[in-house]
């Protein structure tokens, strides 16, 4: 595989990726959008989705769209560790672009509920989000971009991220022995079907990140943007969707050595 | 591929995808209707599953059914030119009569709702909805049949038709080069999926046309049917959902020769 | 095929069909069930996936489970015509099987639910619901087993069954053109998920029964099972949705025949 | 198979299947959770993709996942007797470790839930909830890890689990027979999409076992975890979900050989 080839699979997919899945929570968090608490089911299956759309159009580089991802087919020997940086940093680079996509596509929803007094009394208390003594809850419109949790403990909250990140990447590594599979095409629609269960089951906690490019590429848009009233961009959360999923992908090529 | 093959499989595959994808569109807004606040996800389901029963129905013509596809297949080179024409006319004629299909699915309902006397104060406040000074909204009537912005300003409804289409476009085009796909038939439930997370995704602005003749076609029918109370056709809106699109799919093919 | 095929897929294929159709109608029906209100997307997804269950189970008698299907292979001539009473006699034998599992998965909840006092005063008024002035509504009960119109209008019920079942054989004759899938058994998801939609997007107005055996077979058994306080089964309305389904799919035969 | 391939297979298979079915269960129940209330249709969703990404990951023994299907396979005499055993010693320390990783993943919002003094006063009211006179209904946080009937009543609790169990297990049996798609691998995808099927349509009186394992070794752990408040493990009820399924799976087997 060339580094064009990665470059241009990851950049674009993990784009496509971005633009859906911060899409469907843009969708269903900002006022004047048609899907306005359209719930939890309409998140999961837009993720997936955009999973789906994201992996095709990504599919001249493998389409990992997830440094998570990467890092086990990495360690299980299926992608050369002299490609790892120039994967993730395509999937950086694409996670912020379709960041950037989303707020386009709903520049209008973005301004109509920013600028919402109701809503801006509740959502920036002080200065930010980050430093209050109670716990601090990821507000509706940093949601859009990045992941947060419902109740703020690094122990738990890494160990959800973990969970759920090595069952997705024992998933993909064990697919990958079933070739006819992989071959058909058919495989990215499992992954994209794995990603929706994942988001039912295990998103509970921290709204399931689970690929830390999907985390911080939009939270550094959330920050560069020029969006009113935003907020803060939650930084003394953000490693733990960066290193939760990066660990569990270790994990998971780790049992997958073993077990398989 | 011949002019008849042509002809009868976007004639019949768009009517099938207009009948089903405006039946959604029914089924969730009318009174006496069993489905009737189903929600979004019932919508966006919908028209997915609308795609794959008129693409297979309409396979022998490439089942385009959007002269947005026809024209990023075009300028890529799978579709000639002299036939884009013949594409795009009965793309539009069928979605005429999708849309007629879907009236007489639903003429009772459609009876009902619009001559409920507390909704014809709120829909018809005038002489129609398209001239008054307050931000004109689709009436729920007219939105069965074409889409309309929940905010209006010409620049960001166009922008969010051309990303939504951009995605659906360079899907397909990536998607062609995957044969195995294309062949055996599973590509259909691709692309179906794919528009029901576009729609999760990207229709909370403006209600995702992505496709000229779906808004066009019905919008017509929504004039000439004999619907009482059933306001105006929001005519001044109608040229984005059919720009939109096309911009969008020129884009997509735009970057799939530079990318791919 | 042999006799035995036919009659061993129908029966078995249809009873399981109508086991997990009804048993989505009972499940968010009744007083006392987990699913009770789930809604509207529940029931398509609830069907689609019985026609999913129920297609593979009766795979070996080509699993029409329908007699619309079968009567639009047979003038399709696919089907010989001297097998279609076999066909339709054991679709018919099997709907009723599968309803009478539905009242022995649920007998508690059915016994909860008819036995309720408040329920039991709206249910059933005078002798029956046949015969009042008033619009007659299918009660919940009998909605668990045979299908009922919102608005009762004998020219417009037949046209939306029309159609609702001219659009499901339509697509099944034409995807059996496409060999790959129909040999690979992923043509059965595909059947399954335009279920889905047509329920979604035409089940408003009757409930789409787009298939008479689903409706007659049930609606029998409803009739005969010790039922407390079940009220009338609504037999004025039961040739509505035999005959609809049964020139829908003549119909599609026809287009099929013209066009393809 | 390696006695070392069941046992790997299964034990891994089983302990994602539980982690991601346990999952949604405390994802749709659990106060905190940002899917708290999702419904019926994420429930039953969340179950079925659970088994996709199980069963692949478990592929290598054949993935059963559960006694019943092993039961129903060794009936049929796909599966040596001497090996049912070990199959299901494998899913049931599966389960158990399933059934811990939920806790883990959730351990905050069970600690929330659990200490909350409203629901505290609901959950425990004298000692456990299986001695007491009214119909004692299985509390929301043992509903995480194992099913309870809405009406108490061994012999229909019985009937509704051997209904749903023999559905499943026929189906498993009919489609091993369709070669293609068991070695395709789509096959893995209709087995979830029919226990998304099953949990619709007969999930509403017992919440559908279907599988000993999945119900008796989280029970196990419900029973042994450190968790505040939890009420009863309510082992009156524990053997209908191990007998039903073992009976419905006999039966399935039965009349797959009688019939097919």
């Amino acid at each position: 595989m060339s580094s064009s080839d990665i470059f241009t699979g990851e950049l674009i997919g993990t784009a496509v990726l971005i633009l859906l899945g911060g899409g469907v929570c843009a969708a269903v968090t900002l006022k004047r959008s048609k899907a306005q608490n359209a719930g939890w089911l309409a998140i999961t299956f837009g993720w997936g989705f955009a999973v789906l759309t994201g992996a095709y159009i990504g599919a001249k580089s493998g389409a990992h769209l997830n440094p998570a991802v990467t890092l086990g087919l990495a360690i299980d020997g299926a992608v050369k560790w002299s490609d790892v940086p120039l994967y993730i940093g395509s999937q950086m680079l694409g996670a912020m672009i379709g960041a950037g996509l989303v707020w386009l596509a709903y520049y209008g929803q973005f301004k109509a509920h920013l600028t919402d007094p109701e809503l801006v009394s509740t959502l920036n208390p002080a200065e930010g989000m980050v430093d209050q003594t109670a716990t601090p809850q990821a507000g509706p419109v940093l949601g859009i971009f990045s992941t947060g949790p419902e109740i703020r403990n690094v122990v738990q909250n890494l160990v959800t991220e973990i969970i759920g990140t090595a069952a997705l990447v024992l998933f993909i590594l064990t697919m990958g022995l079933t070739k006819g599979l992989a071959t058909s095409g058919t495989g990215t629609l499992m992954v994209a079907l794995v990603v929706v269960g994942i988001g039912l089951s295990l998103g509970g906690p921290t709204g399931y990140a689970i690929n830390p490019a999907r985390d911080l590429g939009p939270r550094i848009m959330h920050a560069l943007l020029p969006l009113p009233n935003k907020g803060g961009s939650d930084w003394g959360y953000s490693w733990i969707p960066v290193a939760g999923p990066l660990i569990g992908a270790a994990l998971a090529a780790g049992i997958h050595k073993i077990a398989f």
